[in-house]
Parts: C-alpha cells; sequence; structure tokens
C-alpha cells in the first residue's frame, strides 16, 4: 500500500470542522452543566437520527430548502441530515408518545446540519442545545421556557447576555392595519427578516402611504428598549390583534419578573427570525461581547397539526459553539506521564493506578515506543520514569 | 395549515432510531462512565464532522462500499456519512495533529453509519465509543488498549464479557505454508470473517491437499480457548511469520497479566473481523449473556500510510447500544412536579427552587395548561399543588 499523494486527503467538506481536544473538553463541560439544568426543571432528553425523510422533517421544518443536505437511499426515497431538532421532536411526540398526556417537556443536545454555499461561512454542522414544551399555550409555557433559558446560559458561566422579546403578530398587525395586503407586508417582513434597517425605511417612503402611516410604519423601528416601549407602540395601533399581542407581552414580562430575571430582558418588537414559522412570543439571545445571535426560539403553535397531532408549543435552541466562543475561556486539563521500560512494567502500572485513583489523568508509555522523548515529554504537566534499575522522577 | 394525511410523517428512514428518555438516560450515564475511564488513562477526546469527503474517509474506512451513505455536495463532490472514527481521526493526526509527537492517544464517543439493505437489520446509526493509539508499534500499546477496554467495560457496569484475542497474521501464515496462493487463502479467510465453520470445514476436505495438510487446516478452527492452545497452534506452523505472531501474542498475555485482566481473556486463533484492515493482533468482546460482539479492536498499521503519516497504530471500538443490551438494566429517574395557578407562582418558583437546589428533577406546570390533570401526573414520584387559596400537598 503506498500514500496517496494528494493534498486532498486532509480536506474536509464546505463548512465541516474538527473539533480538538482543548475545544473538546471546553465544550463538553459547557454542555454538561446546560442539560443538568434543563434536567433539573423536568424536561427529558430524546436522541432522534440524524437522517429523516424529507417528506417528514424537510419539508416542515424552518430552514431553507437550499441549506438542506439530500440524499437518496436505498429504496429511492429522499433523506435529509436533520436541519433542526423541533420537527424530528413534533414527529416523536406525535408517534412514539402518542399516549404520553399533554403538556410534553423534551430537550436536545444535537447537531444539526445547514448546507453552506461558500468558503469562510458559517458551520455546516454545529450543535443546538435546547427545549420543546409541546401542548401548553398558556403565557406561563413561554416565560418558564425563557427563564430556563437564562438559567442554563447562567450555568454555563455567561452573565453578559440579553434576551430580545418581541411577538411575530404585533408587526403582522400593524402591517395589516397600514397596507392592508399580505404581499406587501412579506415585504416589510422580509427587511426585517434581515434585519436590513435602512433598505426598510427607504422601501416605506416609497410605499404610496399618508405621512402618517408612513410614520406609523417607521417607529416600529424605534419599539426596542425597555418594557415601558410596549406604551409607544399602543399608540401606533388600534386592532384588537395588536392589542393582544403586547397584552401578552406584559403578562409575560411580570411572569418573569416573579422569576427574577428581568434584568436579563429588553423588548424588540421587530424580531422576525423566520419567514413563516413562529406563531406568537419570539426571541433571539445576544451575547454582549460577540454581539451575535448564539440562540433562539419563541412560540410555534401551527407545526404540530402537520403531524396529526395539533397543539401549541414553544420552544428555544441554542448554539453550543458560539457560547463558548462568548465565554471566552480555555480549558485547562494537565495530563501526567509515566515512562517505563519492559521490566519495570508492574511498578509503572502500580504507581499509574495509584495517580488516577487520585483522579489525575495519566498516560503509561513504554519507553521503546517513543521516537522523541524530548518533544514528547513536553506536553504533560509532569513526568515520572521507571526505566533502567532505578526508579527516577524528574 | 392543514394535518397531512400520511402515516409516512411518522416513519422514519430504514434502520434509525429513536432514542426515548429512559434509554437515553442509561445511554448517558454508561457513557459517562466509559469516557470518564478512558479520560483517565490519558486519551484525549476529539471530534470529526459527520460528512466527509468519499475519496478521503469513504474509501480508506474499513467499512464495504455498498454500506456506506453517499451524497453530493454543492460543488459536485461525493461525501459520505462516516462509517466510522478511525479514518477520520486518521485525517486529524496527519493534518491538523502533524506537529503532535508521537505516540498520540485520541479518543472519541461518535455515531456511525452504515447504510442497511432490508427492515429489521442492524442499525444504520449507532454510536460508538473508542480510542486510537498511533504511532507505537509495541505489544505494549496493544496491551494497553486491551486493559483500558477491560476497565472501560467494568466501569460501565459490565462484568461478564470475554475478550477473544487473536493475531491476523497466524492464519495467513498457515495458509501460505498450506494452500500457497492467496487467491485460495482469501477464500479461506471469508469463511472465518463470515464465522461460517461449516463451510470451511466442507471447503478444506474438498481441496486438492494431503490429509495431513488438510487436518492441519482443520486443526486451526481448535485453536480457541486458554493461552495453552498457543503451544498447539506451534505444532501446526513452521514459518517464521506464523512463529512471531504466536510470539506476539505470548508477550500479550504476559503482559495482561501484569494489569491482573487475563480473567477476561479467551485465545482465537480464527478471527479475521475485516477482510483486510488489521495487521496483527485482533481482538472481538462477547458480553455473556448476550452472545454478540459488543466491541472489537487491533492492530492497523498500514492506514496512515495513506494519510502521508506513515505510524503504526491500535485501538478499539465499542458498541454503547449493546453494552447497554448486556448490561440489561433500566433507568430509575424520578420527577417530582409542582402544580400551580397564576396567583400562587411566586409560592410555587420559590418551592421549586428549593427542590431543584435538593437535586430532585422538577417540573413547574401551571394548572391551566393541564388539559386532563389524572392523566397527566401519572407519570411523577410526587406532586404538590399551589392552586386556589390555600396550599395543598397530595
Amino acid at each position: 500500500m503506498t500514500g496517496v499523494k494528494n493534498m486532498f486527503m486532509f480536506e474536509k467538506p464546505l463548512g465541516m470542522v474538527d473539533t480538538l481536544p482543548d475545544l473538546y473538553e471546553m465544550k463538553k463541560q459547557t454542555r454538561q452543566s446546560m442539560t443538568n439544568t434543563i434536567e433539573m426543571w423536568g424536561f427529558q432528553f430524546i436522541e432522534t437520527p440524524t437522517l429523516e425523510y424529507y417528506e417528514t422533517v424537510g419539508v416542515q421544518s424552518a430552514i431553507l430548502d437550499q441549506q438542506l443536505f439530500k440524499l437518496l437511499d436505498q429504496q429511492g426515497h429522499t433523506l435529509v441530515l436533520r436541519p433542526d431538532m423541533t420537527a424530528p421532536i413534533a414527529r416523536v411526540a406525535a408517534s412514539k408518545l402518542y399516549n404520553s398526556s399533554y403538556p410534553i417537556r423534551l430537550a436536545y443536545s444535537a447537531n444539526v446540519f445547514r448546507a453552506q454555499q461558500r468558503e469562510g461561512g458559517r458551520p455546516a454542522e454545529f450543535e443546538q442545545v435546547g427545549v420543546e414544551l409541546i401542548g401548553d399555550g398558556t403565557t406561563s409555557a413561554d416565560a418558564e421556557t425563557i427563564a430556563l433559558m437564562i438559567q442554563t446560559l447562567k450555568e454555563a458561566g455567561l452573565e453578559n447576555f440579553k434576551i430580545a422579546i418581541g411577538h411575530i403578530e404585533f408587526g403582522n398587525a400593524l402591517f395589516k392595519e397600514v397596507v392592508g395586503n399580505q404581499e406587501r407586508a412579506d415585504v416589510l417582513r422580509r427587511f426585517l427578516y434581515e434585519k436590513n434597517y435602512v433598505g426598510y425605511r427607504e422601501h416605506v417612503k416609497s410605499l404610496p402611504l399618508s405621512s402618517i402611516d408612513k410614520e406609523r410604519l417607521l417607529q416600529l423601528l424605534n419599539l426596542r428598549g425597555g418594557i415601558e416601549k410596549v406604551e409607544t407602540a399602543r399608540e401606533l395601533v388600534s386592532s384588537q390583534q395588536a392589542i393582544d399581542s403586547l397584552d401578552e407581552i406584559t403578562t409575560l414580562w411580570s411572569t418573569l419578573e416573579a422569576f427574577g430575571v428581568t434584568n436579563y430582558l429588553k423588548l424588540d418588537l421587530n424580531i422576525v427570525s423566520h419567514m413563516s414559522y413562529y406563531t406568537g412570543i419570539l426571541y433571539e439571545v445576544y451575547a454582549d461581547n460577540v454581539g451575535f445571535v448564539i440562540g433562539n426560539g419563541g412560540r410555534y403553535d401551527h407545526l404540530f397539526e402537520k403531524f396529526n397531532r395539533a397543539a401549541p408549543a414553544t420552544g428555544f435552541g441554542l448554539h453550543i459553539d458560539r457560547i463558548i466562543e462568548a465565554l471566552n475561556r480555555t480549558s485547562d486539563v494537565k495530563m501526567e506521564c509515566v515512562i517505563y521500560s519492559q521490566e519495570r512494567m508492574p511498578e509503572a502500572i502500580a504507581f499509574t493506578k495509584e495517580r488516577r485513583a487520585a483522579n489525575k489523568r495519566v498516560v503509561m508509555q513504554e519507553i521503546s515506543g517513543i521516537k522523541d522523548v524530548d518533544a514528547y515529554t513536553k506536553q504533560f504537566e509532569e513526568v515520572v520514569y521507571y526505566i533502567g534499575s532505578r526508579k527516577e522522577e524528574l
């Protein structure tokens, strides 16, 4: 067998990454504290397959079709690598857990897949830790998941983060009041979805509307800040739909006050997050020092209908790699090494056993298996030798 | 939006499974004790992408081409869902870890993928926990990984298991001595690979060989049992290659005696495990009560050449679902529930916080979010109510 002289041998597909020991350790510790918190709140973890039928999960997910990794199975069905965990969990709740009484609290810690178009873009595979609270339409359910998310981030070690909370129905109602038809509303929604506020402003100015109506649409962009902005918002709208959405936010806020977490909240009535997925309260999480979204969530009351088990639902997903980036910590795992020669192996085994029992990570290495002892031993905090006729410790 | 009236909505691709809460919990606990043991022995965990280039990892893996899940990426390259972790780890060791001094001890806990041809067959996605010790050609390295594997299984809670140990070169040498050419040897190897001993016997009888030579080939099947069978094996062969392989096994055994684990070993000189992957000592792990292979491993000294960083290597992979089946335990996670009405939420929050701090898993549920309280509360070990004007505990 000869080596393949091809640099391609070392490459990975677009957007795919290796996680080396230090980062792996950080991820493991962070995941452990996050999942532990979620378990204490009575959410039960499940695992679903990496591959799902396109018809079942691919079509129902919140992810754009062009971002799906698709393949054909040997029976000719189209499969997808799961792009999110919400649709697979809906499938499980509607099938295997059909006899479980609502509300059902499920959780996951899983890799999801989004095909990328270019080098240096977002990762094509990344881990999400999240929950779904299924079958409870109360605002208390939204509050619970938000409070849990905050607790989860705190237990992971994050302190400087904010949850921007909005309501999909407020914008929808305002657009209906001002521009009337769905198509025009979709254009406005897309600007918000893309967080293209300059484009939004210019588009509003170009619309054939009264200056008062234009001002109402522009004022929407100012509805970000403290909970008091709800009162400003009330002045912009008159429909029941809009008022209900603001009342719901007020109730949510006072519930989250009971949880003692309002210092992590801000209002943002511009959040769209997804073009047609969320149906009520929705939110995005930002870490102060990195400035990007590290997670999001909200209420999606229509997904379960598609799995023949209609139910309101709310949940969040956190992006663990981004949380670790925001934490900006390094792992400090130390290792020791016991280097031995064949004859003194029994001593080396006995000593190593002791050290491991004292909770030290210890490599046991026969000296003849090492090519360059100086280079090899650099990585260890401590090296003990059992070689030749006496024990020498360095 | 209306429900899709299609049973297909609840289906999963062939060989794919959901892991529900109880099994998830068992897997988590088992994985934790296994990976913790591996860490204490100084092996460092890494994670590699689920998708790899077919040319890089697919071709080099030990898995048959028809078992690969293949797809095309948007650049037209063929990708595979990793069928094992050994080839991806070789890729990492030869690229990202190029400057690390050998020996390198890496570990993984990852799902691997093998396409299945029919319903009710093996799982198409399953988790392996394993290690690779790269760059050390000594028998001590084989012994270390076997001792670690035994420790890992014991820490997982398994007691009744056996490691069947063989050497790929013994059979190869015997076949070369008796049947001469490679093609004939391959036929014999295939029978052993498929553990089709009846077919092997019949085939041997049909060969144009002397009765003495036929007897040598048939005697191979008896080389299973205690280490004393090595002496029987010596009588069947004369080539240096065969004698070296038996000497290596003897050395391995005495090393594993120093580790105090020979009670878990048996000799099996019929093991083939894979048609062209292993190059020396190789082994399979059986749990007594289930009778199937729960893991395997061995030395593969030629894989790294293909990644332009020639190195001897040895490692094992354990099949965590099969270990759990062998353990035959159930998880005993208990949950409590606090049911509250809106007005008494602050009391409920305070009480729940206390219980969680006492390490209890506690669901907090608003009463108006439950449709059927009787059905809902059945799942909990204890239920506490904060509803109406007084606190009532049941």
